[in-house]
């Protein structure tokens, strides 16, 4: 088994800049944080410009898709911010990948104290090596199909949207 | 999908008492890990007596394999000491459970800089809703079935035994 | 000895809020540092409202000075933002209030990875004891009378104002 | 101002060793939080063998004595374990030093949640800047004279010793 792991921004990946005074982003974390998982399976990193997931537009998605597209392995974990996350999993769900490709983020930065980051990523790489393929959102401890979830900004919860 | 989390101790939720001046166990850190991830599933926590699992006994697993029975859900997440995961692993495989486990735990404690503690339960809580029933080891990002797993000490990691 | 620690907000005290996804204020975060400070002196934390210091008018300057002036104690720690500190250090150091109030804040909030919180505080509320009756900020492990401090802004540290 | 610290182990610097599973040291964590001080007066680092200090010998009081003669600057921070801080306070305070020594340490290590260290070292960085020449023990928010000290093991604290 081999992972990709793609970063892209969004709260997951933001970072304090102290003369700034606000978040934004700088290096990723994500190679401290995977350092930490201790994987002993093989995980590439990609970093893709790494971007408020509100400012993300077409082109943005379209580096993702082609990322995903090109990447040699089957299982791919997608770090993005949790605001525009149903969008890019709707690009990526409409194309004929044949990979099982997980989007997750964080609604606290891994860089402030009580973060969803971690368990996040971690549930991530758990269901990419096993969930058959296609597109997911896996955040809350749930996964969701592509086509079947939407983030609720009141509650600041992911859930499946009402049926018609 | 609704999900159980039994704790048993082990690294994963070792507290250091001042007092005494080294790690042992407290109250669980499990409410707070789960307060984090934030989950939306219902998800009941059980907590047996906290052990460092070089200590447990016979009886220590048999608590464990009982409180595995009778959970009403179908997905169980154990959070487990390292040392003798798999030793827990063999008496739970072995019995007729019908039900999804999943054994995790942490090389550095949850408390403690640069843990793995969050990643193997997010890990792990992802895992015990996507794969089949039977009980598996997960740790460093990878799923093992419970006769195909040993603890490598002097690496500090879980691998596949030798094939014969 | 005993100390009165005064929470007006600042970075110090910033808090993550999800929804929102940006950082405000919300409960102080003074409570869970005092206590990790295992203080054996007496401690009385007086909370102000808790504002950004960008935001502080002179009426939230006279608050702190009134705060100041009534307490019984002669060993005053104030967290403030930083951005306007020396303002607000200028005030009380105009005040004839015959104790020992020492200014401090923080670069990179306290709930944030690598701040500069807890190394301020407990630095603060050790020149607040030994020091004579005066006005200071101490940042960057450095104490300033009150008249002779301000904030570089581009390079994010306190420094003595080029003399004439 | 110029500030050596002086590093001997204890508490404060501690490090998990995952695989061991026990608490131990390894590199000093002192140049993390040194830098995390953002200091800008001039600061020295002085590693000396780390010791839990339950193990300190004569000899290792004798080299955080020698340590202390030599070095150049008026204010010394030595962080030391607890247990036996009382007597290398003891050993420098009847030595003629002429310098400004203040012995710090924690009750939880600076790499587990929780940690007092960077308070303690916080406030000994300020007091030994602002005490006059002598030899103290800061802990607990507190100022202790090396001859008028005792940890109070039962409860984890610092104190004065009983008068006669």
């Amino acid at each position: 088994m081999s992972l990709r792991i793609i970063a892209t921004g969004g709260t997951f990946d933001k970072h304090y800049d102290e003369i700034a005074g606000k978040l934004g982003f700088a290096a990723s974390h994500l190679p401290e944080v995977i350092a930490r998982a201790r994987l002993t399976i093989e995980a590439e990193l990609e970093e893709l410009p790494l971007l408020d997931s509100l400012d993300m537009q077409d082109i943005d998605r379209q580096r993702v898709l082609a990322a995903c597209s090109r990447a040699p392995e089957d299982a791919i974990v997608i770090i993005h911010g949790t605001d525009t996350m149903q969008d890019t999993a709707r690009v990526l769900g409409a194309a004929p990948l044949g990979k099982t490709i997980i989007l997750t983020g964080a609604m606290i930065p891994y860089s402030i104290q009580g973060s969803d980051a971690q368990f996040n990523f971690g549930f991530a790489c758990g269901v990419a090596q096993v969930l058959p393929h296609g597109v997911y959102v896996a955040m809350n401890g749930r996964v969701f199909p592509w086509d079947q979830v939407q983030k609720n900004r009141s509650a600041g919860i992911f859930e499946a949207p009402p049926q018609d």
